[in-house]
């Protein structure tokens, strides 16, 4: 995910030396599998296809071995499936003796067309250097070449930059080894009559899977880190397929070991090194604590990590009480941004009341767990904020309203079903009357919040807008040639960047996996 | 060196165990010397220097640790000499958590005007992976780096391509590992009162020293190979200065070693991995087998090797034979092609005949070592070459003419003064018409070529023409800027490159470190 930058030099974080040692104990163990070339392709045009760009295949895997390639000399490898992990190939040369090193580019794309753009292009605001490509000089060959890196591609471009005009490079045996935290779904996939479907949910799937690493990443192509608004998604997600709940124990342990010391939950930290908290906070992300905890209890009761971390969710709450007014309204900061989503285009005070309201409900199932007695204080709490937001619905128009200029918007009316401020009859109306009103969604490009306005509808009954939502927006991804979904996906505006390139995009991005969940929840109707 | 190139991929090669086994006997110890960075530099116009690039300094090495980069940053650090070897940095990063890798790029330059140049600029024929420049992707800081190629430079610009906007890389402690087969100079330096030819000895000895590694280099930016025409010279420089006798004999058994079944010996061999002989051949580089070794005997005669190679040498002038008429004249071939220097813009058919009786001349002082009878036919070889020889004298104009067209050229004139074609009073004669009638030199770019000129200068007796010479040329060089002497160099466009960029020029190149040779033998008036 992207905003914003934050930048806060001067915080000061606890480092909870015993929550961090549950984190260790809950560390994966990283799997890892040989995946080998399929198949030589080109790029072609393909109106069908993410901005225009298809593949067609020139050449089997056999074939590579007999390209000679010198200065210049592209093949592009497709690997048949999204993988992250390491990649390897053996090059040697054919020709006279080698009187020049080899310098060679190899370019890693999760989709095609990525690899129609160049890095030289890109000036975006994203550090340029999340662009998947090395650049080589071999001195010497034949080489069994394995590259250090990490990265996140179906297709790998060999990019001869030159040998001399006396020999050519021979690259051959391109292998992938693809790694996960996790092998084979152990909890049973729906049972779903419809292709379209089938393939939505598979693709989701394979999305959960490359993000379980060593923490849940947000995207193993970019950014590469635990963030605690995705990490909710992918817990949901992981209980409905792969269901490893010592992953989501050590996420929760390195948020819960490393709050600041007045008692915030960064929006995200850093695990590939030393474990460093960012110093980016958002208010929706911090209570998400609370939700995810909570989650994973509903799971199954954990009395350690509840123990554990219920203080730590309370705290998080305790700090939270500044922005909550007495009579239950929920003051917007601009320093503690309330996320909901990456658009700034529409009013999101009314999103935090009822963000609030769904996370407080959460904490009091958790104080009652725990048998705490402030237990009673909550739902005191709950209750004005519950009559707060009740004061929001705007019964002429239909719909909760926002900010002072009392704005109609989608996510509005989504969270306040999700955190159920009306009752049944109500929230199914009320989403009604949205999908009627206020659909087609438009101006949203994270699938977090398609996945927020699909589970509103199926929250309030409406299975089949629901359902229609997945496939006009999942769907489309998987007709547009994703085999991972996409960290950002503007279905009228298919060719959309947050960044100004592709080249930079996530195509495999966590919070996008939830069809996963939501059809295993909602979708056996 | 440069030139057409040839490809011949259907020859066999000998490979005599016995003189490989000798060849790794006399491989030399590497000694290795730490550099630290001297001072930080920019980039200035100064017309005084080469392409009218000169440097300021910006900045000491102190202030290295205080520049925070980020995209597009850019520092040049300077180690106050040539280095052949490696190089390490420190880098930390300061500001936010790393949020994103550190993409750098190093350039690596022997001479300032490199820097101006981008390798995306250059598209000429020989091959772009010499360029000196490598693209990292650092996923985790701090890191000692040390990367693992070895690079030829003086300067080397840091420039990073991106880190994230909440941070900056921090470089510190640049070190350059440098390495050679030698270390002090074991043989006197010539007395020399003028700083000037102070000046041009002290560029040349850094230049041998630089390419002297595991065998005698070209050049160790570009090439790194070991050609026999710049083994003869580098071994007449080494003997006036390092005197490393043992890495002479060694690249005198990797040529003998490996000839071709047909008895010629290559132009170069390769030795970065495995010993392989280049599938390029040349009249004179071949003969110059003859030549090297009867140089090394003239330094006090080691049996061994003589008793080693000169049967190979015996068979180099066998093979030479087809292209020797009955009548003594030396028959050009265009697959066998008579080299001299870079240029073909001058007729080099007298220049194949001197360089043959150059070389007999030597054949005969070896037969006369080894007691070899056949010595009476190469005796009697010789005088039908020279008699040829003397016939292309046009007594008329006073030049040697060469080819069909009776060309006159300053070369033709050189090897026949230096093969003593012609007596000592005719051979000064001779070359004070050079100087009146064809100096200045024109067109010629190699320090191969100028050093054969102002040998023959010297060889004639014309001290002060030779010493003027060397002035106009290696003083012009380091006048322009030359810690090391260039690969090519034509005085009158200084800003010439053989390749089309001097980003592939090598600026540290064997065959023009002979002032420590010309000095020694003949600069002590």
């Amino acid at each position: 995910m992207a905003f914003k930058f934050q930048i806060n030099n001067d915080l000061k974080f606890n480092h909870r030396l015993d929550l961090l040692k549950k984190a260790d104990e809950n560390r994966p163990e990283i799997h890892r599998q040989t995946i080998t070339g399929q198949a030589l392709v080109k790029l072609t045009d393909d109106v069908t296809k993410l901005e225009g760009i298809g593949l067609e295949q020139e050449g089997t895997m056999a074939d590579l071995a007999s390209r000679k390639l010198s200065r210049d000399g592209k093949v592009i490898i497709d690997f048949g499936r999204h993988v992250v992990g390491r990649f390897k190939i053996h090059i040697e040369h054919t020709g006279s003796p080698m009187d020049a090193p080899l310098a060679v580019k190899f370019r890693f794309a999760e989709m095609p067309n990525e690899l129609a753009h160049q890095a030289s292009e890109y000036d975006g605001w994203l550090s340029k250097a999340w662009i998947q490509e090395e650049t080589l000089h071999l001195d010497s060959l034949p080489v069994d070449l394995e590259l250090p890196r990490r990265y996140s591609f179906r297709y790998v471009e060999i990019d001869v930059i030159d040998s001399s005009p006396k020999w050519q490079a021979v690259f051959s045996n391109p292998t992938a080894v693809a790694q996960s935290a996790v092998t084979t779904p152990t909890v049973a996939a729906p049972k779903l009559d419809d292709p379209v479907l089938q393939r939505i949910y598979q693709v989701g799937l394979n999305t959960l899977h490359d993000c379980m690493q060593d923490v849940f990443e947000d995207g193993p192509k970019r950014d590469r880190r635990l963030w605690l608004g995705d990490l909710r998604l992918q817990a949901l997600a992981n209980y409905a397929t792969y269901d490893n709940r010592a992953l989501v124990k050590r996420c929760l342990y390195l948020f819960g070991a490393m709050t600041t010391t007045d008692g915030r939950i960064s929006a995200n930290v850093f695990t590939n090194q030393d474990y460093i908290p960012d110093d980016t906070f958002m208010y929706d992300y911090s209570l998400f604590f609370i939700s995810t905890l909570d989650d994973l209890e509903k799971q199954g009761e954990d009395r350690e990590i509840l123990e554990d971390l219920y203080p730590i969710a309370k705290k998080q709450w305790a700090y939270t009480q500044r922005y909550i007014a007495a009579d239950g309204r929920v003051k917007a900061d601009e320093d503690y941004p309330v996320f909901v989503d990456w658009s700034n285009e529409f009013d999101k005070t009314a999103c935090g009341q009822a963000i609030t309201i769904y996370a407080l409900r959460q904490l009091i199932d958790l104080a009652k767990r725990m048998g705490d007695a402030e237990v009673t204080k909550y739902q005191e709490q709950l209750a004005k904020l519950e009559d707060y937001a009740k004061g929001l619905f705007d019964a002429k128009r239909g719909f909760f309203v926002s900010g002072p200029d009392r704005e109609v918007n989608i996510a509005s009316q989504v969270w306040m079903v999700l955190a159920h401020v009306l009752d049944d009859d109500a929230n199914q109306a009320l989403m009604k009357k949205t999908v009627e009103q206020l659909f087609p969604v438009r101006g949203i490009a994270t699938p977090y919040m398609y996945h927020h306005v699909t589970e509103a509808l199926f929250e309030a009954g409406l299975h089949d807008e629901a359902i229609k939502l997945m496939k006009t927006y999942w769907g489309k991804m998987c007709q547009l040639g994703a085999d991972t979904y996409w960290e950002a996906f503007e279905p009228e505006k298919p060719a959309f960047s947050p960044y100004g390139s592709p080249i930079v995009n996530s195509y495999c991005h966590a919070w996008s996996c939830t069809p996963v969940y939501l059809l295993k929840k909602y979708g056996q109707h």
